[in-house]
């Protein structure tokens, strides 16, 4: 018997929008949606697969699955579209790996929060290693193998390894030297990669160095992607996973498969029109996706500088659209507050100041760590008008819909000790 | 570890495919799709909820679940909204209840093919039960008290017993009388009822006599349907689910949106849209699926009749688009044909006649036994023009391109044992 409640990111976000419709003011950061409008030529390629009803093959049809490969192969990945498989979401494709391939999962700690049921929901044993100080979304190296030996000797068995390529929660991009040292320990240990590489179209800077493990380990590495972040299609629920060449690589990628002719039939044939169109990055699909990237920097930037000034440690942002915070430097302070853990600094935030931020512990995180992520991607505003000016704005953190709401996040911050 | 196939279906389908692109003539009936074009109202639905790109609600939207709560209450079943779950398809829901809810499996025999993959991805026993000489879909509650005492003897759990209403592969329909026989031995066992009703709104006649065993045992009893059969929309992924009122079926629903919260996230915002306007039923999408029900019948009992001429035994098929003959009568013919088992029995009649049929084993049914499924949905043409000539003709099997395809089946049946 599997004892589950909701992913805490999504029970807290569907709180929130009752305790908003209730009529209360709060500032909603505790759910990673990239708060935009559709982008409009998406709509059309939608209407226009909507006469597409039949199951078609399960892992996508050939047109976009050969657009799948070509976005691979732009990214330095040689990939033949029998590599690829679309699906509802990234998710589900998550899901099937998980129940398709033996052995245990080592995760970085803190992750997303969704690595952990997904295990548990196959029957495996979700083994967490701390990241490392210099970036999340990786076990640290320095201690992953004795992690891994420890893992062993209690009788589990670590066979897969997942890595966020930028990282949900920190917000940060592993260095190449470590993506190498990683993968030079994946494959001393025979563990199976999963690059989850969902946020790699939203590096704050085109230019940051930017190493998949399928380009130094490709016979051992899944990379798994999605639309929701990079082109804010959360609720549209398009996946893409790219499985490796060889023998392994069509083991797992056939499993897969199967999992998904029975779980899942086949992505949303109208949804796959949609995947064609973005996967074969057209210009405008190119220039939408570095704008968004270019806006989620600025905003996060923004606050990463409080969260800094207001004396927590935090690692600065490079990717995707989360800020990470670690208050443990205020901690005394804090006490005096009735703050002493995860849930009560998250709680003394949301109540104080109406803050609504995610406590580490719901990512995996030490309980006591005083720790939390904030979405700095809902600050966008509350439609899809003031969106889109937020998104062409030259200062977006200067408009005021965003400013007013920055401007609270700060004076939360400062003031938690005051 | 897994070692899974593809769905048979699914995997024959892409065969055909294959086949047929390289110029090869078949008549395809190993594959449940409901062949016609999508409603053109539909279409435009699609177009209006384009614009919903946010995540939304886990279970569905407020608008979604009424409609869904108001499909069923037209069906005599009081439902609050907040006993809906929608999904990408059924299969996702099923698979969810077989990760939450505990215990193993009792499944007619023979049955849809993804029941036993999907128990068995659950880490779940999937126990057959012979379905009646009546009718398929259901264990026969003649035998079904000592399949489950045999299986406890051999150290099985059955708890969740699913029933398939009507019957995918059989096209019959269980009778009232018989489902308040399995509702009572479920009460008796402790049984949780899975009636699985994507078949629902396919009753060839309307005034056939249906009975959900969730009008019997409301507290034990979860309702699947979908929009993939009855509105032809195999290829938009859209399900939903109905859980029992009161303690047991919160916990289930609970568990079963904490698992979709993981594994799928949520239906598609654009195909919500969808489904909101369907599970409402308004006139025209009423008469658009009986128009589809009726040709279903018409076109399936062609091919019955063909089967009894043939020599088949067979139960006349009073729901969904399917035939499914016994040439057992003729064993003693097909031997000479090197015909012995079901493997065989679907080989000769591919290779001799380019007839394409499920042979019966796929779906659980005895290797040995000379059965195979007929998916006469499969007949209405190869363009949604034809298609939609065919859903409008008034005599369907006389139209040249269904007329041609029923005579060769009829031919190649005929000629079996010739």
């Amino acid at each position: 018997m599997t004892d589950m409640r909701m992913s805490p990111n999504l029970a807290l976000n569907q709180l929130v929008a009752e305790r908003q419709a209730a009529g209360e003011s709060l500032v909603h950061l505790a759910f990673g949606e990239s708060r935009l409008p559709p982008f409009e030529p998406l709509v059309t390629k939608l209407t226009e697969g909507a006469r597409r009803n039949g199951y078609g093959p399960v892992a996508g049809g050939p047109a976009v699955l050969a657009a799948g490969a070509g976005y691979f192969e732009r990214r330095g990945l040689p990939t033949a579209p029998e590599q690829i498989v679309v699906a509802p979401g990234s998710k589900p494709l998550l899901m099937a790996i998980n129940l398709v391939v033996p052995g245990d999962v080592l995760l970085p700690r803190p992750a997303w929060n969704t690595y952990v049921p997904q295990a548990q929901l196959a029957g495996k044993k979700a083994i967490a290693v701390p990241i490392p100080p210099e970036c999340g979304g990786v076990p640290d190296p320095r201690v992953l193998r004795e992690h891994i030996a420890a893992a062993r000797l209690l009788g589990h068995d670590p066979r897969i390894i997942v890595l966020t390529l930028p990282d949900n929660p920190t917000g940060t991009t592993v260095s190449p030297e470590m993506v190498h040292e990683l993968c030079g320990i994946a494959e001393e240990e025979g563990l199976l990669i999963v690059s989850d590489e969902i946020y790699r179209d939203v590096l704050h800077d085109p230019g940051h160095p930017f190493l998949s493990p399928a380009e130094i380990a490709p016979e051992r590495t899944i990379v798994a992607t999605g639309l929701s972040k990079s082109m804010s299609l959360g609720g549209w629920r398009i996946g893409m996973a790219r499985f490796p060449e060889g023998p392994w690589g069509e083991w797992i990628r056939d499993g897969v498969a199967s999992a998904a002719s029975e779980v899942w039939s086949t992505l949303a044939q109208p949804m796959q029109e949609v995947a064609e169109y973005v996967f074969a990055e057209p210009p405008e699909v190119r220039e939408r996706m570095a704008a968004a990237a270019r806006l989620h920097g600025l905003v996060a930037a923004e606050v990463y500088r409080m969260c800094v000034a207001a004396g927590a440690d935090c690692r600065p942002p490079t990717g995707a659209f989360y800020v990470y915070p670690d208050f443990g430097p205020l901690r005394e302070k804090l006490t005096g507050y009735g703050v002493t853990d995860s849930p009560t600094l998250a709680r003394s935030i949301l109540d104080r100041f109406g803050v609504v931020v995610l406590a580490g512990h719901h990512l995996g995180d030490d309980w006591n760590a005083l720790r939390f992520k904030m979405a700095t991607s809902m600050l966008y505003g509350a439609t899809h008008e003031l969106q889109q000016e937020t998104l062409e704005a030259t200062d977006p953190v200067s408009l005021p819909h965003v400013r007013g709401q920055l401007d609270r996040i700060e004076e939360s911050l400062m003031r938690l000790t005051e």
